[in-house]
C-alpha cells in the first residue's frame, strides 16, 4: 500500500508558498496484528501549524525539515487486525496530510455515529470548537447580558464564538475581512459587525459598534485588533488570547499596542490558552454542541478545498482570509 | 492662617518640569464645630500622580489647572473642634501639596501609636507596600520556590516587593537603574540583581539572572523590561500590573513589545491592578507589615526631600531615578 503524504521542504519565511512543501509516496508495511490500516477521508489545516513550522521551542514540537507533516484528519479503517477498530470505523486522528496510515490505535478516536458529515469533527465539533467553548467558558468567562468582541470572526474558532457568545446571552460584535463574511455573520444574528479593512480607523469603528464598551475580547489577530480592543475595554474586562494570525508571517518583529497602560488604568486581566490543555472538558463541550448543532442553533460554515495537492493552498489560504468558517481538504 | 499649596500651572508635556508648578497662599476660615486644622508635616509623591496630570478618563479624576494636587500626606491635629481628632492626633490624607488644611473628619485617618516614623504610612505602611503585597498575595499570588521578576526594584513599591518575595519563599531576580541601587538590593538578600543601564541586552541578562525562568514578574516599568520578562516567563507565568513607569512621559505613543505571542505560547495570565479596590485588606496587609517591620525583616528605605518648595523637584526626580525607597516631602 502506498500513502501519498506532503512534507515540509523548507521552513517559510514570511507568508509561506507552495514551494514549501513537497509531496511524496511513502510505501506502508502490510498491517500486523493488533494494526489497522485508515484511508484518511478529511483533514484540516488551522493557523497554529505555522507556528510549528518555525524552529523554536513553545507548547509543541516543531515540525522537522523533511518529515510528513501531522494535523487533524478523519478517516475510514479499510483493513484491521484490531478488534477495537473494526474496518468501517470512522476515525480521527493527529495524522493529517497524508493519504492513508498505519496506526496500532495509540492516539486514535473513534468517532461516534452522528447524521453530521465527519468532517465537523475537525471544526465545530473538533478543536476549533473546543476552543471557542473553551475561551469564552473557562478563560473569559463570559456572562449574559455582557459585551463580547471577536476578532478573525468569520474563522474557524471566530464563527463559533460569535455564536456561543449570542447563546451565552452576549452582545457580540465582531470584526472580518470582507463584506462577505461581514453578510455571513449578520445573517448569524451577530449584533454589530466591522469589516476592518474598509471601516478606517479600527478602533473608532469598534467604538462605535460597541458604545456601551467591551467586557470580554476574544483574540484571535493581535496588532491593531489589541490596540484597539484595549481602547474599548470597560473597567475590569477580560481577554482570552487565542491567537495572534496577524503576526504569524512576520519576519520582523511588528511592535505591539502602544496603550498597554490600559492593561492597568482598566484592571484588565488577559490569559492566553491552548485547547490541548482543557481537553478534560472535551465531553461538556461536545453535548452542549451537539445539541446546539442538531438544534439548528449553531451553524457549522466550511470551506472544502479538494484534494491532498491542495493541501498546501488551502493552508496558505488561511492566511489570506480566504475561508469562511472551517477550512477543510477532502483527501479522497 | 495661611496654608502654602502647591498647584498644578499647566499640564506636562513629557518629563514634568518645575514651570508644570506654581505655589500659592490660601486663608483658611476659623474652624467650626467639628472641624479640627492639620500642619501637614510629610507629604508623598507618586509616580501615579504624573497620570493625573493628563486630562482623560481614568480610575480616579484629572488634576484640574489651577487646583493645589492631592496625593497622601501625615500631618498633625493642631487645633480642634473635633473629639475624635484631638490635638496632637496624627492623621493620614490624600490632601498633600499644602502646608495646613481644615477637615471635619471625611477621609482622614487617625494613626494608630507606633515606635516608627509616621512617614512610613506614606511608603511601606501605606499605598506602596500595601501595592506590592496586594500585587503578590491577590492578583499574582506568588507561592514558595517560585522566581519572582520585579522591576524599578529599588523604588517605594519594588524594594518592598523585593523583599515580601523573599518573605514569601520565593527566588527574587530585580532590575534596577544603577550600581548603588544593586547593592542596596544585594544588601537586602535579593538573589539576583541587575542594572539595566549597564547590562548590556536585557532579556540576555535576564535569561542569565533567571535561567530557571520566571514564575511572576511584578511589572513597574513596561516597554523593553515587558519584553524581556515575557521572554523568559515560565509556562503558566502570571504578570501582576502595577505600573509601566518607563511610559508615563511619553509625548508620543512608544510601540510595546513584539513578542506578545508568548502570550499564548506560554498560557501566561496578565492582570492589572489598582491597589484602591483592594483597600478592605489594609489590616490584614497591615498586621503582617507591622511584624516584619517590628523584627527587621523588612527595611523600609526612603529619600527625603525637606521643604514643600521642593515637592515638584521630589515628583519630578521619580523619573530620573533620584530615590532608593519611598521619596517622601518633608513639610515642616
Amino acid at each position: 500500500m502506498k500513502s501519498q503524504v506532503i512534507q515540509l521542504k523548507s521552513r517559510p519565511e514570511g507568508l509561506p508558498t507552495s514551494d514549501n512543501f513537497s509531496q511524496a509516496e511513502q510505501t506502508l508495511a502490510a498491517i500486523k496484528t493488533g494494526e489497522f490500516l485508515v484511508k484518511n477521508q478529511w483533514m484540516s489545516v488551522d493557523p497554529y501549524m505555522r507556528g510549528r513550522m518555525i524552529d523554536r521551542k513553545s507548547y509543541i514540537a516543531p515540525f522537522e525539515i523533511g518529515n510528513t507533516l501531522e494535523g487533524g484528519a478523519i478517516g475510514e479503517v479499510i483493513e484491521s487486525l484490531n478488534p477495537d477498530f473494526p474496518v468501517g470505523s470512522k476515525v480521527s486522528s493527529m495524522l493529517g496530510w497524508r493519504s492513508h496510515f498505519v496506526s496500532d490505535g495509540t492516539e486514535i478516536t473513534r468517532l461516534p455515529e452522528t447524521p453530521l458529515c465527519p468532517s465537523h469533527f475537525l471544526g465545530v465539533l473538533g478543536m476549533p470548537g473546543m476552543t471557542a467553548w473553551t475561551g469564552l467558558n473557562r478563560i473569559a468567562e463570559l456572562k449574559a447580558g455582557e459585551t463580547l468582541f471577536v476578532s478573525a470572526a468569520s474563522g474557524a474558532v471566530g464563527s463559533v464564538v460569535a455564536q456561543i457568545g449570542k447563546l451565552m446571552g452576549a452582545r457580540v460584535v465582531a470584526s472580518v475581512g470582507s463584506d462577505e463574511k461581514a453578510a455571513y455573520l449578520t445573517n448569524l444574528g451577530i449584533d454589530a459587525v466591522i469589516n476592518y479593512k474598509t471601516c478606517g480607523d479600527l478602533s473608532t469603528a469598534l467604538g462605535q459598534a460597541a458604545p456601551e464598551g467591551i467586557d470580554v475580547y476574544f483574540e484571535n489577530v493581535g496588532g491593531e485588533h489589541l490596540t484597539a480592543a484595549l481602547n474599548h475595554m470597560k473597567d475590569h474586562g477580560r481577554i482570552a488570547v487565542c491567537g495572534m494570525i496577524a503576526q504569524y508571517n512576520d519576519t520582523t518583529p511588528t511592535p505591539g499596542p502602544s496603550n498597554l497602560a490600559q492593561i492597568i488604568i482598566k484592571k484588565l486581566k488577559i490569559e492566553g490558552f491552548i485547547v490541548f490543555e482543557h481537553w478534560d472538558h472535551y465531553g461538556e463541550f461536545a453535548a452542549q454542541m451537539g445539541q446546539w448543532l442538531a438544534s439548528g442553533k449553531v451553524q457549522a460554515e466550511q470551506t472544502i478545498y479538494e484534494g491532498l495537492d491542495n493541501a498546501a493552498d488551502a493552508f496558505i489560504g488561511l492566511f489570506e482570509g480566504k475561508n469562511k468558517g472551517k477550512m477543510i481538504v477532502k483527501i479522497a
